[in-house]
């Protein structure tokens, strides 16, 4: 038969990345196009004590329906620890566990957007989040992204233009795909800017634990003293991404809402891997844990950095991250992204091209996004010089 | 501040049942209110093992990002046993693995509805459904169920006069609230109007591996030649609920788009409980383990039945369901529901009201919905006795 989709999902494509993914794994190839955690980041042995523990003690609960709004203990332990390090939640506030930090962004929108309302966002930003947005017809208004953070100009011009903008989506630290950490004097005027035009915000901190220089920035959320801002966050990044363990914090009259939309999505996110989120923070050292993962990307960071200052010739811009796991290369204009990609594909070196972080997905795009917590030290190098040498040599007209 | 909520969340209420189901567990009460598996049911030494072995041997494939469609030998397995046991699948058909039915249902509405299209339901019917339909921005239309099935010509009424019915949401085996089986002859009638009317079938078939008494009756899929319908399983009631695995099984051009909708709303499922699930098919006797589970509700049903039989007046009527979880019991017209209702539950005793599962949350109902998979044995006889001598009372105008 004729399927008749709907309008919102007829036109949506897989997320570029995710294919990109897919198509991985040719032997002898380098992936900088990943954004996973390394592999080492994931307290195996501790899980493994974890579930088996789970599994003679109290089975029935992990393995039995749960409550939408999460584990009990779980979610203590979160909002414990988001105060004490990151001096997030008052008495109004609430916290939902979600499917990963994915689920919180879609359910955040799906309550706050009717179809048309505008979602702005930092341009580039997270191709998931903004495919999600798509999804649920929200109109999407990228505003460009400088070093400081989001333009400030250009995002009170948005919001001029744009009366009905419920929401900006952020991540202010360690951005993916630029790696730019917005600065406090920008937070602070973008908090004014959606206290003047009466938007939230949606601040999305997958990466704010892995900072390795520099010094921590507060959040949006620590600053909001008007339930303004929803708080995303995850385990995803510094225990397992594949367990799919997030939350959000934000009024409690908006994770209440939000906890209804979660009931008719997946009921509620799996218990097991709850209870070992809990466990593992209860029994173990998480913040020793993390520090352990910001070596190791500090290390992986550094590597890149070098081998980009080493080889990439001096027409290639790159960012310098502070922390988290990506970094964001710009060619001059006068070279083809496309033929960039497409020359390091065919040398078996994957780089995720720029447009695929765009706002708006006819912009052209000079830039790409860089991985280093996935490739081997050895494949850092080796792969940054292939990608060095074939910009020397589209700007040599080769 | 202010909170703008979308229209479609302002007024969308929690699951009745899930809030009831919040707040059991006072000492000495009763529940024929849940919709959970028995614990019995599930296999947790066999899970230890395997989750002891994944956590041994391949703990980066559980702990990683994994891709949307599903962990591969799940997928396989999956369609494997569909086809045996149920001869679903063609070669233009796919499977996705998705978080929880739940997740099947409303990923299904959202590909495949704009805002106001219609969605039949069989009314009554299951409250996570009728509200994942809600939230959509779906119009929902109830068409009454008879002990047959669907009610046809009120079907064929709903169809005429809803002409931008995108599909019909329907549990068509142990129904969910009502335990009634549609009969193969109903089945065939509504799939040749599905055909008349250009509709799709969301075939919702959590129960089917439930049947302790009678003769299976062929799914929907299994006779559907056109690629009408979209077949919805789960793992909740025959491994473990808290896992949150189900599976979609329909054209594979539908699946592609609804690939697309769970990679924006959770990326994927979580991958450790997949490779459980696969690793217990491949290691275990599934089919054994399920009619273990029979077994149990079969002695559980029967007792139920008896105690409604020997305790209830006979003005009250009850379905005598041949699989599945749930039984429906019906008060005269000239007794009030909520009354009802409200003098079990003073006496610790819980049930569903049938309000709960309508399509049209202003009708009236005389039903509840009573789950024989949860309670102790002892439980069920004490429980339905003092139903029947509440009804006895009301009766009798006390």
């Amino acid at each position: 038969m004729q399927y008749k989709i709907s309008d919102k999902f007829v036109s949506l494509k897989p997320s570029a990345i995710r294919e990109i993914f897919k198509s991985l794994g040719t032997p002898g190839s380098i992936s900088f196009a990943a954004g996973n955690p390394n592999p080492d980041s994931f307290p195996v042995k501790e899980m493994k004590k974890i579930a088996d523990d789970i599994f003679e003690n109290e089975p029935v609960t992990a393995l039995q329906y749960g409550i939408t709004e999460g584990y009990t203990p779980l979610r203590k332990l979160v909002s414990e620890r988001l105060k004490r390090v990151y001096d997030i939640g008052t008495p109004d506030d609430d916290l939902i566990i979600v499917t990963g930090g994915q689920q919180g962004i879609e359910l955040t929108c799906k309550v706050m957007c009717n179809e048309g309302d505008t979602v702005l966002c930092e341009n580039p930003s997270f191709i998931g989040a903004l495919n999600s947005f798509r999804s649920l017809g929200a109109k999407l208004v990228g505003v460009p992204l400088g070093p400081e953070g989001i333009d400030l100009e250009a995002l009170e011009d948005a919001l001029r233009a744009n009366p009905n903008t419920k929401f900006l989506y952020t991540i202010p630290t360690f951005q993916n795909p630029a790696g730019i950490t917005t600065t406090l004097e920008t937070r602070k005027a973008v908090l004014k800017l959606a206290e003047k035009y009466d938007i939230l915000i949606l601040e999305d901190n997958p990466y704010g634990d892995l900072r390795f220089t520099g010094q921590d920035v507060p959040t949006y959320k620590s600053m909001d003293a008007e339930g303004r801002v929803i708080y995303c966050g995850s385990f995803s990044k510094v225990l397992s991404a594949g367990m799919r363990i997030g939350f959000l914090c934000a009024d409690k009259n908006l994770i209440s809402k939000i906890v209804v939309a979660k009931q008719v999505e997946d009921v509620h996110t799996n218990v097991l891997f709850q209870m070992i989120c809990a466990k593992y923070i209860e029994q173990y050292d998480l913040e020793e844990h993390i520090s352990g993962i910001r070596e190791l990307y500090r290390h992986k960071a550094g590597l890149m950095l070098s081998a980009l200052d080493r080889y990439m010739p001096k027409e290639i811009g790159y960012t310098r991250p502070e922390g988290g796991i990506f970094l964001w290369c710009s060619l001059p204009e006068s070279l083809s992204l496309d033929e960039f990609v497409r020359r390091a594909g065919e040398k078996n070196v994957f780089v995720v091209p720029g447009t695929a972080f765009s706002a708006d997905p006819e912009e052209e795009s000079h830039s790409f996004r860089l991985n280093y917590s996935m490739p081997s030290d050895d494949e850092i190098d080796r792969g940054i010089k292939i990608l060095a040498d074939i910009a020397a040599e589209m700007l040599a007209g080769r």
